[in-house]
């Protein structure tokens, strides 16, 4: 057994909902850890004499431990056009996106890019994630294998797109879902893998195709769904152009048996009341992808009517339209995003989002996102004074509630000091 | 006579007027500077057959040189208060800003802080910079002393406040005005130091206080002048309650003579045409804060609608309100807000107003923002490659402008490899 002890936290439900009850905090904490899986976490004090003999005790003192972060939408073959310049979003897919997309049909160069992929996640404290891979299966192969190595609970995709883009990356409805059932059959519940369908968005597939991913659903219990939402507004007004029977961009998805436990839909900005309450009521969840919204100039996303609506909440870093593979940096953005449109993003909130609340929208609260027993050991130990600015500015700090605020506003890469995946320590700084 | 060689950009105009012609790049620069100032920036080859015996070559190859940043806008008393939680304009002001402000009566504490803000803007790489001390003439007194000690041109001023304000910080009219006197008198030209006439806000300035310190302009020509201005919507309301006879907020700070050359206003976000063209008349500059209006969800910066009217634009990062040092970062979101109000900010022109665009608000052209030769040497040695991602992000790009947006939009104090200023090396990473 290994015991990590430093300042624990951790949440067991939603701050905006349950208030203090929503967290556990730990000032002098010890978190148990057994064959890569969490025993507890609970006050040193209450273990520190009745530790087993084989105990290994690891000083984090002056840290915090926190459950490593779910990022919950991400496209790995858009990591090296991050920070392209000028464009929002349906200029963006064809100058940058597709371009980079058709490189990985080559296994080698997909292969390369997942693993500095994923080691850049490690690197920013992120221990799970949902991945856009691209239209060619052996992009999933190569993410999910680069995902195993590690040991990380990642979830991905073969892009599905049938229409609206360049020649060398569409599939058809029959094929795309072909290569997904075998991916699923290869992949989904191999190790702590799991398959998601991801149709792009629906202007780039056809009405049968999004009714063969509603099927693959139907057929795969268990299997996740990805897919982008209402990001901005000419999309929008394309979209109401492609399906013309829809009442909504939402209903769309609904209308293929597209929205329920487990799907995830990222951005999800241009909605109305009747959208979100549909969302909340299929199970269906938000990924708020702050940094690509601004970017992208794509709009502001709406935290408080996702809450009145009881709509599930997540973060996405969504690189390459994101601009940091930071959650922290995410965090900082997305704080003022809520600024902007006036509503208020509390930093215990901001850390529930990243980690539990990331679980819940993927439908995997019983295997990730804190610190219950039996769940996998994926943790992160922040530095809150790893910058000459940050260091000063904990001086005048008090309590964890502003020790986050300032790891979320100031910080980077850098305030992370370990990440361990399994109770195996992956990246230290 | 020292060579600095190695990628050169710096700017003798706006891009987004003179376009090409607005800046000078050399792929293979020399940056020849002596005793403090530059001589010239050619090209190597130019150059290196015909260097005086008593040369030294500093090899920055593969590096980019480029004039320092020149901040515009910030609050040295608030180096405490960056990332704290929670508010807009006006509540931010009462809960951390006047209490952090108070502590600037003790010498000692505004010397210590002095020195730690001013070590941060060389390690951002920012050289020169356009400061609010406290109300307290010993904080300005302070900032100036430690700048003078770096070499660095910078322009402070006491803030003026004589109402709608703790009684703790609250000067009069007559103090203000005959404290600002003095310490013009004892620093401004002093070495590379410049005072600047600083009420706060029109709110907490009576109008005889304004009175007077369009006067002390009068009075003391060279002598610059900053402030706030329509920054947020509920400040706007107040102060169109508290001048009842006036136009607009611009209108407030004209009908006192505070609209002239070296006249830098902060935020300009809720300002219509009107106010606009008369800034443009007068020589007033707009300093625009992204990193600021973001966190305390003041408004969106309409960069066009300055430009299409012939106002002086610059950067500020405004800290506190501001939640970085880093005029990268600052840039980054520069970027972002003009997205979200579909606004193209060109990666030359972010790079055009955190040097040149600077020195012309303030009225300094004559001696900061490019290598005009003779300019005292204030310049910068930027590592685009300085973390893992940009590094990998680099290996994709081709060309200056693309080097000059991975800088900021990935880039932060770690691209910053070396700060000169006068020619002395006052950073190095």
């Amino acid at each position: 057994m290994t015991v990590f002890r430093g300042k624990i936290l951790h949440f067991v439900d939603d701050p905006a909902i349950a208030g203090e009850r929503a967290y556990v905090y730990l000032d002098d904490g010890a978190l148990l850890v057994r064959q890569g899986k969490i025993e507890q976490a609970v006050a040193w004090a209450s273990i520190k004499d009745d530790l087993p003999g084989d105990a290994v005790t690891v000083d984090r003192r002056g840290r915090l431990i926190t459950p490593g972060f779910i990022d919950t939408h991400i496209h790995y073959p858009q990591s090296d056009i991050i920070a392209s310049y000028g464009e929002q979003l349906l200029e963006w897919l064809e100058r940058y996106t597709f371009p980079t997309e058709q490189r990985f049909g080559d296994p080698a160069h997909a292969s390369e890019v997942a693993g500095f992929f994923l080691d850049e996640l490690l690197r920013n404290g992120t221990t799970s994630a949902m991945v856009f891979a691209s239209v060619h299966p052996s992009s999933v192969d190569a993410i999910f294998e680069a995902a195993r190595t590690r040991g990380m609970c990642l979830i991905a995709g073969k892009v599905l797109m049938d229409r609206n883009c360049p020649e060398f990356l569409r599939d058809t409805a029959d094929s795309g879902c072909a290569q997904s059932a075998e991916l699923i059959a290869r992949w989904h519940g191999r190790d702590r893998l799991l398959y998601a369908v991801t149709p792009r968005f629906a202007p780039t597939s056809t009405e049968r195709q999004l009714e063969l991913a509603g099927k693959l659903l139907e057929e795969n219990p268990g299997v996740l769904m990805q897919s982008h939402l209402a990001e901005n507004l000419d999309e929008v007004r394309w979209v109401s152009e492609l399906f013309t029977w829809s009442r909504s961009y939402l209903d769309v998805y609904d209308h293929f048996g597209l929205l329920r436990e487990g799907a995830v839909y990222a951005h999800c900005i241009h909605l109305d009341a009747l959208d979100r309450r549909r969302m909340s009521e299929t199970g269906a969840a938000m990924a708020f992808c702050a940094t690509s919204n601004l970017f992208l100039g794509s709009g502001l996303f709406d935290l408080d009517a996702a809450l009145e609506h009881g709509v599930k909440v997540s973060i996405g870093t969504d690189v390459g339209g994101g601009t940091s593979f930071s959650m922290l940096r995410t965090l900082a953005e997305s704080y003022k995003v809520a600024q902007l449109a006036r509503q208020r993003l509390s930093p215990l909130r901001a850390f529930y989002l990243a980690t539990l609340g990331g679980a819940r929208a993927l439908g995997l609260e019983d295997r990730l996102g804190n610190f219950a027993p039996g769940k996998p050991a994926d943790f992160i130990v922040l530095d809150a004074s790893a910058t000459p600015l940050m260091a000063r500015r904990m001086q005048s700090a008090s309590g964890v509630v502003e020790e986050l605020f300032v790891l979320m506003m100031l910080g980077d890469d850098r305030a992370v000091a370990e990440t361990y995946v399994g109770g195996k320590q992956l990246h230290e700084r």
